[in-house]
């Protein structure tokens, strides 16, 4: 039987997070399908910059550092975040890009693990954590090397008592595949590794449980699922057991243990504030923090059951309507797999995005061939997902993606 | 002969910068000589940053990064800083922060000074940077040291063929003595090693030239005198004859050759683009630009004519005022030696602070003794001067620093 149109209107009628999507200024008339890659506006988030901007930066000036606590805003956040991820707030900093924050743990975890030489991770982690491995190895000349395996199968074979850390990204940005964390937190302890975890496509997508887990490092994305705004802040996560004894070589004023002493010794701060380096971008993260706030309102286990029901809807309309015109499922069939997006594949990905994109259906490309289309269950309907394929399917018939200036690429893919 | 109010409003009238105070949201009433610390908030920022989050990020949502040219984003701010610091628009970055840029610039000078250990710097040094290079030789076990002298003229002596950078902040942030850059760096290079400079209290507070300098590398702020915001991305320079084989060890997507082939391999991009590293943050981006944008348009030479008149103007009214009130000058005396500051040092120099504060005249403290007075010509009148100066002869005379309110330390001082 077809799914109909009023099923799906039905779906959203029933949806217990719909309110959510009034919490958000999105754009008339857009299906916007990229929360993967920037989240939408939360409607706080321009009021707030706003008053930091006017208010507390041109009011206030260097007094909002005690005023408005400038100086705790990064822990007030992480202690958002740390509810989201499954985690302790002390366990959890705001600071820095994620690749930054990467190279930290990194660097931590050889630390944690002296006379351990392997960083391993998989050939298809996301591009930017292999290179800030590489980016290490090449400054420890060979004290450290980067192991890769093709896939999750080979991990523990893998695993010998060389490797000081499993670095593996929790949801593939290309398909979509979620790993077993538990599972590979698990196997890499019992080699005597440390596991630590990329969420970047897993914080706000997906329930975690980094404490059940027994996780020991992460990092995570705030422009993604938790909407912070582009470029905002990233996290990173220590577990508490290590971070006594966990150093980072990023040593700024901030994660010194008293920085307004202006002591010419680094002495590293106590708990998670040593992972602070430099002064943090107050404006970004101040609507990082109306992101995380937002998000963790949210039942977690609600937004899971809405997102996979989006997913499902995905691939039993693409099943039912795209037949036919040269697309594959990237994405695993099985629901309790995939992270939060649904992945095709199609040999003109590129220009079908862009003619889809040009009737307001926002997905994303990623190369060689994938169309990414992700779901931000706090504003996107089911009825997102139906207009979507109903474009794609109306892309194809009319080949309206061989114009020409869809071939064309941007700068940013 | 004292010098009289009428004397300074005479210099206030006949200002040719004053036009620019018109351009700052300044809160009334309040005399601010903290622009060392954090600039203040230009008009023309406000909506402009509001334009990003609503129309940009709201809107256009992930098209913004090619609609709006996020993605060229720090290279246009870059290009506006190489103005203000006598650099190429190709010399410089803008990302990250001070500290993280140091530490990528201190990997990259061990590079290219092969065989090299010594990172050779004052004791007197912003904190911040010893403590980064301490964590960079914590990292490399011993491959490198940090080598520290008291003063400069110990520098000559401690050149030798062991160092391969010497790291100077070209101003420093207690006293505002400011380094002879040229004759510095050309010492350096006379011992084979390379020059880097911080910055930090010199961009857009004095003239600068790092290509007649023949500087090699420096970082700089963007919250103070550039006026970017709280905690706004720093900038880096990496003079062009460097930057082929200069390499840093973060290596994110940024500075990646093709950051959207998502290739596994670390491939540097041609240029200074290698010193990128993750996504910058764009709404803390936008607003430093504009600072940015407006500070390129002053005649420096002009500013630097009257940050001077200001500086003799405090140390004069202080002669003339403050004697017998426990105070010394901190600051060489000669004008030329002085960055954008005057700091007076005085035993309970922290609750004085205080006190000054509650009257609206905002400087700041530094440990162990000092007050500090930021000018900012763009926006500080010689009337500022007065003022200060005035409201602090009150408070030393009314003893109203003593009120126990003004010993309580601020988390942030």
């Amino acid at each position: 039987m077809r799914l109909s149109r009023e099923a799906v209107e039905a779906l959203d009628r029933e949806d217990p997070l719909a309110p959510f999507r009034e919490r958000f200024a999105l754009p008339e008339g857009v299906v916007y399908l990229d929360g993967n890659s920037l989240g939408a506006l939360p409607r706080i988030t321009a009021a707030a910059v706003a008053g930091v901007v006017t208010e507390q930066w041109g009011g206030d000036l260097i007094r909002s550092w005690n005023s408005h606590d400038w100086i705790r805003l990064p822990q007030r956040v992480a202690a958002g975040i740390a509810t989201i991820v499954g985690a302790a707030p002390h366990e959890v900093a705001v600071c820095d890009s994620t690749s930054v924050n990467l190279f930290k743990l990194l660097s931590a975890a050889l630390e944690l693990r002296p006379g351990r030489r392997v960083i391993l991770s998989e050939r298809g982690n996301f591009p930017t954590d292999l290179y800030v491995a590489q980016g290490l190895a090449r400054l420890l000349k060979g004290r450290i090397e980067l192991r890769l395996v093709d896939g999750p199968e080979e991990i523990a074979a893998a695993l010998d008592d060389s490797v000081a850390v499993l670095m593996l990204t929790h949801v593939d940005y290309r398909t979509g595949r979620m790993h077993d964390m538990a599972g590979l937190t698990a196997a890499a302890h019992a080699a005597g590794a440390l596991a630590l975890w990329d969420l970047a496509h897993s914080a706000g997508a997906v329930p975690l449980d980094l404490a059940g887990c027994s996780a020991d490092l992460a990092v995570g994305c705030g422009y993604k699922y938790l909407n912070g705004g582009p470029g905002a802040p990233a996290f990173l996560f220590v577990a508490e057991r290590h971070q006594e004894v966990a150093r980072q070589p990023l040593a700024g004023w901030m994660g010194h243990a008293r920085p307004f002493a202006f002591d010419w010794h680094y002495e590293p701060a106590p708990g998670i504030d040593r992972f602070l380096a430099g002064t943090p971008p107050i404006l970004s993260l101040a609507a990082l923090a109306k992101g995380v706030a937002l998000m963790a309102e949210a039942d977690m286990a609600a937004l899971r059951r809405k997102s996979l029901a989006m997913g499902e809807l995905l691939i039993a309309l693409f099943e039912e309507r795209l037949a036919g015109h040269g697309f594959e499922l990237a994405s695993p069939r099985e629901a309790e797999r995939r992270g939060s997006q649904v992945s095709l594949a199609h040999e003109h990905g590129y220009p079908v995005m862009q003619a889809l994109i040009a009737r307001s259906v926002i997905g994303d490309f990623r190369a060689p061939d994938l169309l990414r289309f992700g779901f931000a269950p706090l504003y996107n309907r089911h009825m997102d997902v139906w207009r979507a394929v109903e474009t794609l399917e109306a892309v194809m018939r009319e080949e309206s993606w061989k114009d020409p200036r869809f071939a064309e690429r941007a700068a940013v893919t």
